[in-house]
């Protein structure tokens, strides 16, 4: 037998103790799941939601799991295919920054909806969370880049190991079931980049949530896979990758945390625009800026907001999140750059595009990535001008508690009423402590929408 | 908009007229459903079919579609996995022999589950059928052999987008959601040969059939995807494979026809050592030998064999199936090499151990593989010669229908009893007629077991 990387990640999930996992760990796991479920629900009535639920409805069996903010209740496999999706519908889910793996929207669903289905406590829960993480990122760690760089969406074919572990690990799977768990994710690992730009993009964390899941149900019934999937010659990463490190997947397993260096997006568009949006933010709280004050918006940014984010005239709101100019207006007219900062109605509002007209951007290539300079001219002749080295959300500058939680009531205030989310809030922060993990779900449904459910 | 082969595959699958499938294509159809279903009844018991029931059945959905050759009935999705897992199981399938795709596996099982949810004839099935082998075959095409040389399994990876085509075609998608559905089954595309040897490689047909079904009803509700999911530059050909000649997939397409490259194994083994069962069958039954009367039996063989199935002393019934030895001996002994020459008990008979031990084989680098050469001394002094130019089975000596049926009736008399297995076999032959094509499924479900389920 041998003790490569597959047996060795079996071994680590089938014997971790929760008591070893250190406490800003399990904090971190309570901030992914916050968000996560934010990101779900704010994204429960996307197109990208009601066209896959319409599509599989006929199929899905008994009502075991809660589709997050919605009344339909799904079997446990669909309902993890659909909350991952939703995770990731709107982009703004948590980011792994090594590998840029969105580690919570393939590993999150599946737990959530087996916690419906099995008696599993809170810290069970996240504890497996925390687990799950760890074997995507770090098999993502042995095969980034070259795995990324030839067109594979990494959270998709790195996510599915990450749920079969976890579920595994709630599954009470041997050690040589997980063996078998993670082969059988191995072989269903897939998700293109190609589907960038199309509701396919947000199905592949939801696909490795199911399929993770499924690699573990097999497995409890010892349905057998090769023993070294990861590592084997016609294995995960020798296929999937032209280069890769497998002595990264067990370097200080169990002594460092992947989740660690989890990141939260606080703006709901792409990440290389985040410092601009924070630096106006700052400005407009300071200053109490009005737009019809600000005669120009001069901008100096990382050379890449330019290719990415130079669309001057969007006209619906996905092609807003690919303006800087947009996003500069929007976070000083509405103090915010949240969802609703990028619908179809807000890119063609006549304050703000008046206000986008007065925004120019100038690439400095000796600026870095997450920063950027900010200078506001008013029309009384004063100028203010911001620095913004390191972007909220970055590793440098995490979002606080406070943040996500601001994040989270912002997603969920178009589906739940005030008091439902601050019930939310509160379960998510006391996860641990709870003895039903399966209850969390059912917390999301809107309460007018569960009552007609249950009539 | 490209007019690249993804879309013109999608043209092709929309546009396609029955009247222009040529005769033989239709009949070929025909043998092919006929094999898959014999394979699938015969594989109805193993354990790894009981397995992945037992794992997934508390999340499969209403009882819409058969298992075949069982009592349980599934959601489509489910019952497409099952039944195409089943029909791999004993490696006993059809083979593309140019790209050595098992082309039934992925389609026949998808399109059995959704004629038992729409109104689906016969004629159409096969229609959809032959559509489906076609796009996953010229798929392989382009992608083989680099595609396969890299470690994936072929059957998994290609046969999505025949599921999903076929399946498409049944649902009457329009031609642009055929794009998004061959785009969404892209992204599915998975199955690495890393797990040939265990119960997760006829895994891979099965997902293949069910990933394919969601990406058509997934497309059915416009859910988007990229439009060039095949030849994009982070699409299926250009990630999944070295070299590919994306070429292949359009030329002479509706014109020729990739099930007329379609072969049937006559013997429950691997295919290098068909020649040499071939051989000793003849000659067993023009002479009417008993094992008792033989001396010895020399086999010249391609070098390959004695390479792959070179073992002397199998223990189970699986490494009999890598035994030339045993299975000259049981060809002789029993008359056939079937699925039960090939059984646990079978490799330990003292009969068959006896004469096996008095089986030789020599490599012959002059041999073809098809070919091989046997010789049987008998203790009468006799010698017997035969030189197989052309195991049966390959395209030059295809399994007659005669030949097929008597695989057929061998593969489900463990399932079904004489007068289930006839009317099997009518039903089959009789298919392009059928207005019901979801009867035929039904029809495998043992008698004593479907009263049961109906009581």
């Amino acid at each position: 037998m041998s003790a490569g990387p597959t047996l060795a990640l079996a071994r680590f999930v089938a014997g971790a103790d929760p008591e070893r996992l250190p406490h800003a760990v399990w904090h971190e796991a309570q901030r992914a799941l916050l968000n996560f479920i934010g990101c779900a629900v704010g994204a429960s009535r996307h197109d990208t939601v009601t066209r896959a639920i319409a599509a599989l409805s006929a199929f899905a069996g008994r009502e075991q799991a809660t589709l997050l903010g919605r009344p339909e209740r799904f079997d446990c496999l669909h309902a993890a295919l659909i909350n991952g999706m939703a995770s990731h519908t709107f982009d703004f889910d948590d980011t792994h920054l090594k590998t840029i793996i969105h580690p919570s929207g393939p590993v999150a669903p599946a737990l959530l909806a087996l916690a419906e289905y099995l008696p599993v406590t809170g810290r069970e829960w996240l504890h497996a969370f925390a687990l799950g993480v760890e074997v995507e990122c770090r098999i993502g760690n042995a095969v980034y880049p070259s795995h990324y760089d030839i067109g594979w969406h990494i959270t998709g074919t790195a996510g599915v190991f990450g749920a079969a572990a976890a579920t595994g690990r709630l599954l009470r799977l041997s050690e040589a079931q997980l063996v078998w768990a993670l082969g059988i994710a191995a072989t269903q690992a897939s998700g293109l980049r190609e589907m960038f730009g199309s509701m396919s993009k947000p199905l592949h964390p939801g696909l490795a949530a199911r399929n993770g899941m499924v690699a573990a149900l097999l497995a409890q019934q010892n349905f057998t896979s090769a023993t070294q999937g990861v590592e084997g010659r016609r294995g995960f990463a020798n296929v999937l990758a032209t280069e890769r490190d497998c002595g990264r997947i067990t370097a200080g397993l169990g002594e460092t945390w992947e989740l660690s260096g989890n990141s939260y997006k606080p703006f709901a568009c792409g990440i290389v625009v985040h410092p601009t949006i924070d630096g106006c933010l700052q400005l407009r709280g300071e200053q109490r800026l009005a737009a019809e004050a600000i005669e120009a918006i001069d901008l100096r940014v990382h050379p890449l907001v330019l290719e990415l984010t130079g669309k001057k005239t969007p006209l619906v709101g996905l092609e807003g999140k690919f303006s800087v100019f947009h996003s500069a207006a929007v976070a000083i007219i509405d103090g915010a750059a949240g969802e609703a900062q990028y619908s179809d109605a807000r890119v063609v509002d006549p304050r703000v595009i008046a206000l986008r007209e007065r925004v120019t951007a100038t690439a400095d290539p000796n600026l870095d990535e997450d920063a950027a300079r900010v200078r506001i001219r008013l029309k009384d002749g004063r100028v203010l001008e911001r620095f913004v080295a390191h972007a909220l959300g970055s590793l440098a500058r995490p979002m606080t508690d406070r943040d996500l939680e601001d994040k989270f009531r912002a997603l969920c205030a178009p589906i739940l009423d005030a008091g439902a989310i601050a019930g939310l809030l509160e379960a998510c922060w006391g996860f641990e402590q709870s003895p039903d993990a399966g209850a969390l779900a059912r917390l999301t449904v809107p309460r007018r929408a569960a009552a007609t459910a249950i009539a």
